[in-house]
């Protein structure tokens, strides 16, 4: 489900490297060139070249690019880059350091991944920045936040397909006694959504509608100014449907005035190799434009080229 | 730091199997002989011996012995036996199932374990339990118990030496702040206790130490009879200073009228290989007893001759 088009015949990593160092030699940069291979690269080879890199240059690729790029087409490729272990605890530290209510990145990582993923995210994230993601979420939310999202970072959660029923329906009955005492934040509701499994939730949530006739997020939409309300939807649609979730991000973030770059990038790179693909038929679906045209419309320049490379717009 | 003894001539996995084999085999068993095999082997070398053992009689290894062997024999022949993650795994399933207030064995398995056991554990959870750790952890446990219990079974601390000594001034200052208000199970202390690194930690509480005069187990100590209190002390020791835990797990085992088998087969199973031999020392220090003695003195039969084995009686 992955939008990347890498070429059939991928020049060697050495070539690549030669070719990148090129592109940053002389006056002024060739950005194109830049394009035309990391945007053309899967996670392994991207890794390799950033390898390849350091050892023949003596800097690493991320440091050079960071010289000669600038704004958002320096933050798509920098973060397209990035291994996506590495790219998730970067962009877990960045939400961790400027939290607020309203931001969703942490929940994102937390449970659009798979349990595994997050495990590499959190390695990835000791190496970097020599301390625990989960401390530093623990450190900089507080109140119910703190109590949804620092189980939600810490989660190991069972990936199997297997799934009890008869706990669905218990705990859905729960869910439900729970939401319409509007005890959001207490326990239970804290308990399942942090710890069972994907299947088991999925099941869950199957249940509560079956049960109640109502999805749960058009329960936990009593009051829509209520930040911890919006999140916990967030966690529900992240665990659930995330393409539906990311799709409504990438909405948001092109239909306001003033394209929400930030949210855009942070999609198209973290997505790009995993399920873009899905999201741009979503996308297509709900708003009646294909995604493409979408961002052709909303940005400019070099920024344009890469986020159309990574979501495999023909012409890129 | 292991007081396992391996021979310096191991016989071949086969041979080993062999001779396992036949310990079973005709009217009773040989207990002599399971020891002087299974007593005497390291992890690597007791995982090779239950593949094996599978592969040529079409039996796991621990079914076997549990047809043959019975009682606290038994126990901690399985235990020992069984691979340190899938041990944890188990002990910590046995806990969460039969779970009260004074049982610690969750506390013992998320914090004297390093990060990376502590994650091996929980995989080998989701493999022979198709659940999480956590998930159990929270759906068994209740309050401030379930408060503290599921972040340190989920933690994932960082692991590295790196102390940063003015956050260690602060959290020893709010520590004791929440501890002056008998704040005990309040959102700081269990932020502190359950995200950071053993090193952090260790220096928050020299920290509270030289500031405020006592250790913070003392000031834990308000209240005897509370047990969420006795619950934290042992998260702060097993932080810490793991061989003075378990000494003191092994003290209560022996000097109560009636030996705690249960206590004493599962420190020697899961610490013969780590750290036995300082919780030995410890152990003489502090009761002017070798601990092998100890244990001559209150158990018999199969059972002491495998747990003399496990902690290095020159005898056995």
């Amino acid at each position: 489900m992955s939008t990347l088009c890498v070429p059939s015949q991928v020049p060697s990593v050495a070539e690549d490297c030669e070719q990148l160092h090129k592109a940053f030699s002389g006056w002024g940069t060739n950005e194109d060139l830049i394009i035309s291979i990391l945007g053309h690269r899967n996670a392994t080879q991207r890794k390799l070249i950033r390898q390849v890199y350091a050892e023949t240059y003596g800097e690493d690729l991320l440091k050079a690019l960071d010289k000669e790029l600038t704004n958002d087409f320096e933050r798509v490729v920098l973060l397209w880059t990035l291994d996506p272990p590495e790219r998730d605890a970067y962009l877990a530290n960045e939400a961790t350091k400027k939290w607020t209510s309203s931001n969703q990145v942490l929940v994102e990582i937390a449970c659009t991944r798979s349990p595994k993923e997050l495990l590499l995210a959190r390695e990835a994230y000791h190496a970097r920045f020599k301390k625990s993601l989960e401390e530093d979420v623990a450190y900089h939310t507080s109140g119910d936040f703190r109590k949804l999202l620092v189980p939600l970072v810490s989660s190991y959660r069972y990936s199997g397909d297997e799934v009890n029923l008869t706990l669905a329906k218990t705990e859905a009955k729960l869910l439900h006694e729970k939401i319409s005492e509007k005890a959001y934040s207490c326990d239970d509701v804290i308990r399942i959504l942090t710890t069972r499994s994907k299947a088991q939730i999925n099941a869950t949530l199957n249940q509560y509608k079956n049960e109640f006739g109502n999805d749960i997020n058009k329960d936990l939409k009593a009051d829509p100014k209520d930040e911890f309300l919006d999140i916990l939807r967030a966690t529900v649609k992240c665990l659930v449907c995330p393409e539906k979730y990311f799709e409504k991000v990438l909405r948001l973030a092109i239909n306001r005035r003033g394209t929400d770059e930030g949210a855009l990038t942070r999609v198209v790179a973290t997505r790009a190799e995993v399920d873009l693909k899905i999201i741009k038929d979503e996308y297509h679906k709900r708003n009646s434009v294909p995604l493409d045209r979408a961002i052709a419309k909303d940005t400019t320049g070099d920024y344009e080229k890469m986020l159309l490379a990574l979501i495999g717009h023909e012409e890129a």
